[in-house]
């Protein structure tokens, strides 16, 4: 009887129409989902609102400036060759289009974790897989310093950057003349950059009013997403960026891969769908390439359901609605370095 | 008598002014130095006339705009790790601070050679240090083969962009709607992109006439380095780019690091001298971080001089005059990968 009844609650699923956009909007709201505002201003104040950081290290253009010269240097790992944009590349969705992030002397990370996007990485509640990160200015210390990253040590760091003039120039600019450059202020920096790579989607515009922005199969895939539970964990203005319980309902088979297993509770930061469609391979340590093989796995392993291939198709659809249009990004022109520079090293 | 007769002459030049603005200029364009000229029509006339490549593939708006989406694509390299940008980073001067080029598998370059500037490329006579390639459209095949590079076979490359839409889209709309996508014509595309990577500097504006774009020490230093004979190589509207003989009075005394001989006939590509400043350390094997210890190197090695300390602190005043105003670069978001693009290796 239990078998039956399901598959008779299938049917009407599967025949009841989508519903209109109005209702659809307000499901997704329901469910937790947050637009992107519509104007710059809203995106600030929800920014300022979020981000524990941006109370003690307020946004001004100097520091934004300055956070992306840091953000784009080399210089800021051991060997002068890895950069913030290396692993988070701003022309590639914000991550780096491999498995596991390969970082000094060809390292691949330590639990084979893949990168995630740094775009509206803001809107995330905690930073890093294992959510050891409060916020941003937090985050941007862990890869500077990490052996199999850029391999850094605070003191290196600081020793490179207040040994070009033009760096220190520009600290006292954004933060006054009496300023000590720290390491942590120099990944603060960084984090006041991040939080301006915030990407609006259709699927913003369509949550804003827009009815067209979406269209149809998206529409349907937004209804099945939001039927199948999926906004258990992608809820929010990330669709993600929560501790969540992985692996809930079925054993992941990727699992021995890197061996991670999520914070002291064993919990997983979700990933935020926002661009989702451009940062392949997917979960934290990259096993799966294609989008639809991911819907499925996350079906079975945390919904216990099975999400069948049109359906999928549609949840695809609705996901590249979520693929934003990025900042315009000048390249930074970089200061010299000078004599005093720390040189390189590569062991 | 000779020893006496030369210590006389050189006192003759020291106690000497420092010629006039008119006749620096005359004597500057004496050895055959050539300003990057004022006008973006004239510079566009100096590249069609200097590039072999630009004749058989001309600059359009399009195909620009495709060569730096390339340009920065590190899906170029076999690990999707190492784009044109890593090595000659567009905001560190088009170089990479490192002694010898780091790639695949993080190994060195095989003869530790440093990675050239990529700014004014297009005015070398030559490229490679040893000269191999006629030109950009040739020069670029070449890192994106080599092994210890981005180490990439010909076949992957076309295969990784004509399985992404948006690259197969520029192409045709670039060189026309049948237009076959070869290895060749991406690494030419490349070469296209790299022709627009011009920087005008204080020099050219004071060869074009404006007396004070270069200071006094700048002047004297210029007057130096002409009078040094260091124009016998570092001439040309890129004060270098030509194939030269290396140590030619001395031996350099790190020759053995990457043990690299030079062309069949032992001569060296003599680097541009144009944001020298920007680009330590120095020399093919990039033995050198402190620009003035090159200068002595060179003149000790190459004209068979002593560069005393103050003559030598001139000629780098007059070297950072090179330094040019760069080009603004929005960085490029590059296309999605789809379901057939080939995948990162790592090994």
């Amino acid at each position: 009887m239990k078998k039956l009844s399901l598959g008779l609650a299938s049917i009407v699923i599967a025949l009841a129409a989508t519903p209109d956009d109005a209702t659809l909007r307000k499901m997704a709201t329901d469910n937790g989902i947050q637009a992107i505002p519509k104007s710059q201003a809203q995106i600030q104040a929800l920014i300022e609102k979020t981000a524990p950081d941006a109370k003690s290290n307020k946004s001004t253009k100097e520091k934004i400036e300055l956070g992306k010269m840091l953000y784009f240097d080399p210089r800021l790992s051991k060997s002068n060759l890895i950069s913030c944009n290396t692993c988070h590349n701003l022309g590639l969705g914000g991550a780096d289009l491999v498995p596991a992030a390969i970082g000094h002397k060809w390292q691949p990370n330590g639990q084979h974790l893949n990168s995630p996007t740094v775009y509206n990485s803001v809107f995330n509640e905690i930073q890093f897989w294992d959510g050891r990160a409060a916020h941003l200015a937090e985050q941007a210390q862990g890869p500077i310093e990490n052996p199999v990253e850029m391999a850094a040590s605070k003191e290196l760091i600081v020793e490179r950057i207040t040994s070009i003039p033009e760096y220190v120039d520009a600290f006292k600019k954004a933060y006054g003349a009496n300023t000590k450059i720290t390491f942590e202020l120099i990944a603060s920096t960084i984090g006041v950059y991040e939080r301006t790579l915030i990407t609006p989607s259709p699927f913003d515009d369509f949550l804003n009013g827009d009815n067209n922005a979406l269209n149809k199969e998206q529409k349907e895939g937004l209804a099945i997403f939001l039927d199948k539970g999926c906004t258990t964990c992608h809820t929010g203005v990330n669709l993600g960026g929560s501790m969540q319980p992985f692996a809930v309902v079925k054993d992941y088979q990727f699992s021995s891969l890197g061996g991670f297993k999520g914070n002291k509770d064993g919990l997983v930061k979700a990933p935020t769908l926002r661009n989702v469609a451009q940062t392949a391979p997917y979960f934290h340590n990259g096993a799966f390439w294609n989008l639809t093989d991911a819907i499925k796995e996350m079906g079975s392993i945390q919904l216990g359901i099975d999400i069948d291939d049109t359906e999928t198709k549609k949840i695809a659809s609705f996901l590249q609605s979520l693929t934003g249009r990025k900042p315009k990004v000048e390249y930074p022109m970089l200061p010299d370095s000078t004599a005093k520079t720390p040189k390189p090293e590569f062991q």
